[in-house]
């Protein structure tokens, strides 16, 4: 989960902000047809990160000068850190109003506004990257993420890939199920959902506040990312058991365009902005790949200790994800719609991911 | 291992091939400055497979036209398939002398003129996709790639990869070192210079022959790709047990251009060919997922059996393959050189990959 905390505090700075950022959507006179070079059309692209914020912020950074300059400069992409144009959590208003032409965050940020938003960022025992890239490349995905986001007024596109993430930072070994009960961590989304069924008291905090929390044992847990962020936050200090992951096997970002906005545009830019997110969505898993895997120097240091959770726990967790899906299902078509896309996927898949990757993996060592 | 039989057949036919190509790479004005949209750069672009060709084939195809697109029609790529222009393992030098423009294949083929161009597509017990798309942007194997290419005036790009590749399919059950002694099993590559270290006899053979052969029982074993191009070349008709892989983990493509012609284009002309084949090489990979699970309806229905090779001959396969890499590097500077950073990053890369998405898989089910 990726600094949830933090974008929901940013939002109570800057509430203001979606109704102070006007409207430059005019009608295009390019639509389908070659781009005249002498017609600059400028994308205000608002993230949910703070300026030069690792991997994800330098990622659509690097998207918006690589758009810019294939276009050879007839898209002017200006990028808006959180809380500059607007709130971290209101660019999906934003742009969906036209306020914003674009914006780079996470799908699962919104499920307020629709469950199924959920699944398009992944869930708990769910698609690795390469599935997840897979279900939207080649397997309805994104036929789905578009039909849904067109009813807010939104073009989605995949937005980068974290990779794994990991289970979080326990200050205590956890052996039974009844470690889990009545403890405090900071867990949001479908995994918070699923461990709250195991007893688990999921804690809302702002990201600044967590380190603090764990040391005075205000929080006994946390997750957050992958190494990479997390030994910046420095829980590698506070809390000795790093768990291995299972609630968010491979989580996708999402760049999002007004529909109106993207409509306007021709058929040559479309296809720019399709392939610098194919770009980006790679680069970043690749990224995080290589940033994971530096960063495990720190958590080596700090003598933490890497731990997967028992087989116990891991059962129970898939047998409580079954029953939040459920009732979700039960209380949102969309939610029950894509979930059977993705669910029906992702079990023939994992034949091959099992056959292929794991098989692999396990005979590597 | 991808159809190298059939490249080194088409090869004889059609030998005079790159003598009758010409030359197309005149002084191009556009170098550094913004695109001229009246001239049109034609770029003639060579594979190593056949036309249509499954995932491969139409993967560059639809690079092609996408290319095309977002370069407002200013770069026209025409894809010739193998023996069309050159023979399909002609293309490396073909594209180095200049007599075409750039080339889609993989490096591991053109090995006799260079053993390090073995490790641009991989190596037994080596890199995972991801961790080759990590070494290649974030690791330095792009920027030894280029140096290395550049001898032989090429530039190279990643291709796609083919995801994990089986161990092969095998007549009878494997359950000892002495069951691989004498076997004839159509391996080729890295893999099979370590299967011939365990007493397999590597058999070479023109593709259209294999089926054949195990059939007649000429041949005891072969390795092909994957599910999705195995099953069309129907092995799970003639080889009862489908081995799971270790020789060929994450095999890249590459996507090559001449020097001059490279050096000839614009910047934007550069990026947008950069980032095609950024996308090119993530979207190789999804289908490639998508592909090798549909196909697995056809293992199950001929009733192969899908089996992992015993630890026992995996830890000798990891001994041979240090011999053969040792017997490599003591040959060739380029070789150890290059074998040294991938060597390096994967030892490192592999702590993250474990306690990643191998943590996971084995937490999933």
């Amino acid at each position: 989960m990726i600094k949830r905390r933090a974008f929901l505090k940013a939002t109570a700075l800057t509430g203001a902000g979606v109704a102070l950022t006007g409207c430059s959507h005019e009608k295009n006179p390019l639509q389908n047809i070659n781009i005249n070079k002498n017609k600059k059309i400028k994308i205000r692209l608002a993230t949910s990160w703070p300026a030069n914020f690792p991997i994800m912020g330098t990622g659509i950074e690097r998207f918006a000068k690589r758009l810019e300059i294939i276009s050879q400069h007839s898209l002017r992409v200006k990028v808006y850190p959180k809380n500059v144009l607007v709130p971290a959590l209101g660019v999906f208003d934003a742009a969906s109003a036209g306020a914003i032409d674009a914006y780079h965050s996470a799908s699962y940020f919104y499920k307020g506004k629709n469950e199924a938003f959920n699944l398009f960022t992944g869930f708990p025992f769910g698609m690795t990257a390469t599935e997840m890239n897979a279900w939207i490349d080649y397997g309805g995905g994104m036929q789905l993420w578009r039909e849904l986001y067109a009813k807010y007024n939104l073009v989605p596109f995949k937005g980068g890939n974290t990779d794994v993430q990991m289970g979080g930072w326990f200050k205590k070994e956890i052996n039974t199920l009844a470690d889990l009960k009545g403890l405090k961590m900071r867990i949001p989304g479908l995994g918070g959902e699923v461990f709250a069924k195991l007893g688990v008291k999921p804690t809302l905090l702002p990201a600044g506040e967590i380190y603090v929390a764990l040391e005075r044992n205000v929080l006994d847990a946390t997750e957050w990312l992958g190494p990479s962020l997390d030994t910046i936050m420095g829980f590698q200090k506070v809390a000795k058991y790093y768990y291995t992951g299972w609630h968010e096997p491979g989580s996708m970002l999402s760049l999002v365009f007004n529909q109106k906005k993207y409509h306007s545009l021709s058929d040559e830019h479309k296809m720019m902005i399709e392939m610098a997110s194919n770009e980006l969505n790679a680069t970043m898993n690749s990224e995080f790949q290589a940033e994971n895997t530096k960063a495990l120097k720190a958590v080596e240091e700090a003598g933490a200790v890497i731990k997967t959770f028992p087989k116990e726990i891991l059962m129970e967790a898939k047998k409580s994800m079954l029953e939040v899906v459920a009732e979700k299902s039960a209380k949102s078509a969309d939610f029950k719609k894509v979930w059977t896309s993705a669910y029906t996927f992702l079990e023939e898949n994992k034949k091959w991911t099992d056959i292929g990757i794991k098989a692999y993996l396990n005979s590597r060592d």
